[in-house]
């Protein structure tokens, strides 16, 4: 039992969205949702799990590619309804290889999002293994 | 028609999660939902438009208190099922009178979430007029 922990307000799906950002550098590294028990073992670990509605499943995040993400500060908003971590991310974020989930960028006028990074690892690398 | 907007992925009740970030220090404002409707008008007109679940209508954030969100960056993740938006805040973010609406910070072993910033403005004051 956790006081801070049961103020929160999960949705009718008993899930929370979650907000992951880089400690350093403040960089928005990914949004995913969490449920009671991907929180709880957050906490008690102090690594990122998230609950992966794709695969209905709590999941470590990193579990393939040991890209961990280490949490070192939990803030919540005013309608305690989203929770923010600020975290240590081991190598980057992203399954494609970019540090950061959100490497594209709209561009006024073009046909797709452009590609505003560059890739941190090779993914081909590291899943495959 | 923009096509770049189309490739969103928008959720079963056509909503999709926006994050919004502070385009000066990177700090994070909030966490809204937008449809295909207030992402439209928030490319339009330059100003964050969110959907409003508790209302069940578009809501340009700012409405009442006059503290707008200017966009000047549009990023969306490796899902395309995010939108981060990087803005120069008026003001301040939260309707409780904090920069950002993430001011509560967890604390080990306390009863509840500690307050960790300080207010930038009176909402008595703002809200009142």
């Amino acid at each position: 039992m956790d006081a801070q922990l049961d103020k929160l307000k999960f949705d009718s799906n008993g899930l929370i969205p979650i907000i992951v950002q880089d400690v350093e550098n403040d960089q928005v590294l990914m949004m995913a949702f969490m449920n009671r028990e991907a929180l709880d073992k957050t906490l008690a670990t102090g690594k990122i799990h998230t609950y992966s509605r794709s695969r209905g499943r709590l999941a470590l995040k990193g579990e393939s590619s040991k890209h961990f993400q280490h949490v070192k500060k939990i803030l919540t908003d005013c309608d305690r309804d989203v929770v923010l971590f600020k975290v240590v991310q081991d190598v980057a974020a992203c399954h494609e290889g970019y540090r950061s989930c959100f490497f594209r960028e709209y561009e006024e006028g073009a046909d797709d999002w452009k590609i505003a990074a560059k890739k941190a690892f090779d993914p081909d690398a590291v899943y495959k293994k």
